[in-house]
């Protein structure tokens, strides 16, 4: 995000060399704003303002920036400061940022870093895109079980600074093995001489780092956590999940489940709108729009099969678009609510049965007030003598209002049926975007049309 | 949410009368994992399991319990046991489960509470429903400005049974005037002699209790906060906003703004599928049905009105879908992407004509391509011969693919407009639900059709 707003004053400061001021600037807000207000500069400026502030404000700030940013400005840094601002990023942003890097600039950066930056990229890295692993800090901190509460305030105190979090410590044996975990709050209403082991809390709820990173943040909603504890298959503590983690992860996966739902492709790097140019939303939009254009086509082709109804009675092509927009709101809202449900976690997956049963009584109500409705309209046109001669308009009404019925119960069912058996298969819910149900039920729905009032008007 | 996984083990130790294997049941675990056990049980139940555990345990437990639940089960709660529960409960968990409770109920526990707790009752209900004054709890914890680092750490150990967080505090004037902030991991790395008024920070975030409590998360979300202080018309302290209370207020959000979006009423409140009743759900989504089949109707008319043109070339009720399906789902993306970017606050209303060239471009790309692919259709036909004589193959298919074309344009337009114009007049984007844009560009594209190709194929 840019915030155009000091652009001219900074550039200004800038073109003066007034770097104290610069400086002064870095450090009055928070290094998400200042990022904001940075973003809007010349990747150029944008460094020879971060070259005025402390190391650890910096890379701090420097973290905050929009990432093409980030990635444009690296031109304009020396390999010392490269070193310097990594080391001093957060182990999380600095994988994160490595990642960004073309290769061969990455690869000079990691010899300079410490084996234990090393160490911890190289774990970071090696869970894939999407899982809590992949979201973790490793930067948390722990207690043995033998220490005793002013012990273990006097650690956290001296690591402080180099934890994302010490308002939880995790206990851990000499594996690492995740034995319970203490609240800074707990220590400090505790006994000092009381023993970590005997205050700790030995039922703590936590995520395998090969788990969905939204899967933990559910836990952090679920349970209100300020961090989630992260373990490997050997039960071995290797991060954690914080809950402002938890937040930005929760905020991308409803972006991605809502752009795919409506039938955008792209990942959550690349919902930044604004960003994205004229050309990329082309290609995140144009894949569905074909594909449902070739569904579209199915539809025209039933039309043309039934070309001879059609020529017969042309009173019944109006009825149409009441027909397919029914079918794709009905099927439409059984789709959402049932997209929505799946991802809070209030239904699963192995629920069918009940939603069906639900939906499928909501779909009568439903089907029963849009068939009253299109009786009405056909008996209102009956008057005006629209009708070809020989047909009653009591007959004609009820066709249509059958047809239009059975299509809503259908299109309903439809609707809550394909994400949940999305949902079985372990895709995403939401793949079955809610257009191309309207597709299909456009498809459905002519055919359920067209053979009705061909059964009902002997046609 | 209920978990029925326990429920016969549960049911037999309540027939029994093991309280003390209850009581020890509702300590093992999070109060809210518990909650969702308990809810599972009849409500009369309920209350016996509650009645086994502590004050405070029994509080939040309740207070996790569904709201449904809760209501119902007060049916079982004697006058004291009521007064000494609601008296437990955290100040906003209360303020939520008066407003629940019928008025006469609410009214009978008010008097027994303490002067301070009623106090707060009544200033957190005096916020609407949806502001941050309606969300805040006045369980925060602050500082006088002239204590010392050793004092602020005493004063917060001390209160940090009856603080919501004591991970941040707020350093307030004699008249609860935000001075500043301190957070206790500073306070933990700083001399113990040294000033709160020297280590506090002074800009601090905030929100107007006044504003909607979405603001108030985005900022928690913004900033990476922990807790957000609330603050009223004269700039003093009434309560916070915490990291957790954010989350719930953003999956709130999401659920409602995609909700709205697909055509569906009701509130957050009601948005617990399985707890729904089908004429509930009826309700929730007759009324957009019913408007948007009156839409449908007009799509209708506009077809009878070109009958005599489709009598004369009924090949071209076969394109009708496609277009249709054209115009909704490119408008519909568009309308997704500007409700999104509204809602994350990367666009804000004024962004117009910017959002309008941009998918203006886009929609030059999406409707060439489908332009091409329904001229290509139309040639494909030609070939065996489908068209009436005296039309060249390439004329239909060039006014096909222009009314196509010019369709895309207008409905993307469209569908990055009306969410843009909801915004400006200070309505939530969303309300511009996908299923009543794909019904108006129904009726656009079906308008632009019949006339291009009157004009184009001089019918």
């Amino acid at each position: 995000v840019k915030n155009t707003l000091l652009l001219p004053e900074l550039r200004e400061l800038v073109s003066l060399g007034r770097f104290e001021d610069l400086r002064e600037f870095c450090t009055a807000e928070h290094p998400g704003v200042i990022a904001e207000f940075l973003s809007a500069l010349d990747p150029e400026e944008v460094w020879v303002v971060l070259r005025t502030t402390p190391s650890a404000v910096r890379a701090e700030i420097f973290s905050h920036l929009d990432e093409e940013v980030q990635v444009e400005a690296t031109e304009f840094i020396g390999r010392r400061e490269m070193t310097d601002l990594v080391s001093h990023m957060s182990p999380d942003d600095r994988v994160d940022f490595l990642k960004r890097l073309p290769e061969e600039k990455a690869a000079a950066v990691l010899p300079a870093l410490a084996q234990v930056e090393r160490e911890d990229i190289r774990r970071l890295s090696s869970y894939p895109e999407g899982t809590a692993g992949a979201v973790m800090t490793s930067d948390y901190a722990t207690l043995g079980p033998d220490l005793n509460v002013d012990q273990a305030i006097e650690k956290l105190r001296r690591e402080a600074p180099d934890r994302e979090t010490i308002y939880v410590a995790y206990v851990v044996d000499e594996k690492r093995q995740l034995l319970g975990l203490v609240s800074l709050r707990d220590l400090m209403v505790s006994r000092g001489s009381a023993m970590v082991r005997n205050i700790m809390k030995e039922e703590v709820v936590s995520v395998l780092a090969s788990e969905s990173r939204e899967e933990g943040a559910l836990k952090i909603q679920k349970y209100d956590l300020i961090a989630l504890p992260v373990i490997d298959g050997d039960q071995a503590l290797v991060g954690i999940l914080t809950h402002d983690d938890a937040m930005d992860v929760m905020s991308d996966k409803f972006s991605e489940d809502m752009g795919r739902f409506m039938a955008i492709a792209g990942t959550s790097h690349e919902r930044d709108y604004l960003r994205t140019s004229p050309w990329e939303h082309f290609r995140n939009r144009s894949g569905w729009i074909v594909a449902l254009a070739l569904l579209g086509l199915v539809s025209g082709y039933i039309i043309q099969a039934f070309e001879g109804v059609l020529l017969q009675f042309a009173l019944l092509a109006t009825f149409i678009p009441m027909l397919a927009g029914a079918g794709g709101n009905t099927g439409g809202q059984s789709a959402t609510l049932v997209v929505r449900a799946l991802a809070t976690g209030e239904l699963l997956p192995r629920n069918v049965l009940g939603v069906l049963w639900r939906e499928f009584r909501v779909s009568l109500l439903l089907g029963g007030l849009l068939a009253l409705l299109a009786f009405g309209r056909v008996l209102l046109f009956s008057r005006h003598g629209h009708l070809p001669p020989g047909f009653s308009p009591y007959v004609v009404g009820a066709a249509v209002a059958a047809a239009l019925g059975f299509q809503v119960v259908t299109s309903t069912l439809l609707g809550a049926l394909l994400p949940l058996a999305a949902a079985r298969a372990r895709f995403d819910p939401a793949l079955v975007a809610s257009p191309a149900l309207a597709s299909i039920v456009d498809i459905t729905g002519l055919t359920i049309y067209f053979i009705t009032v061909k059964i009902v008007l002997r046609l």
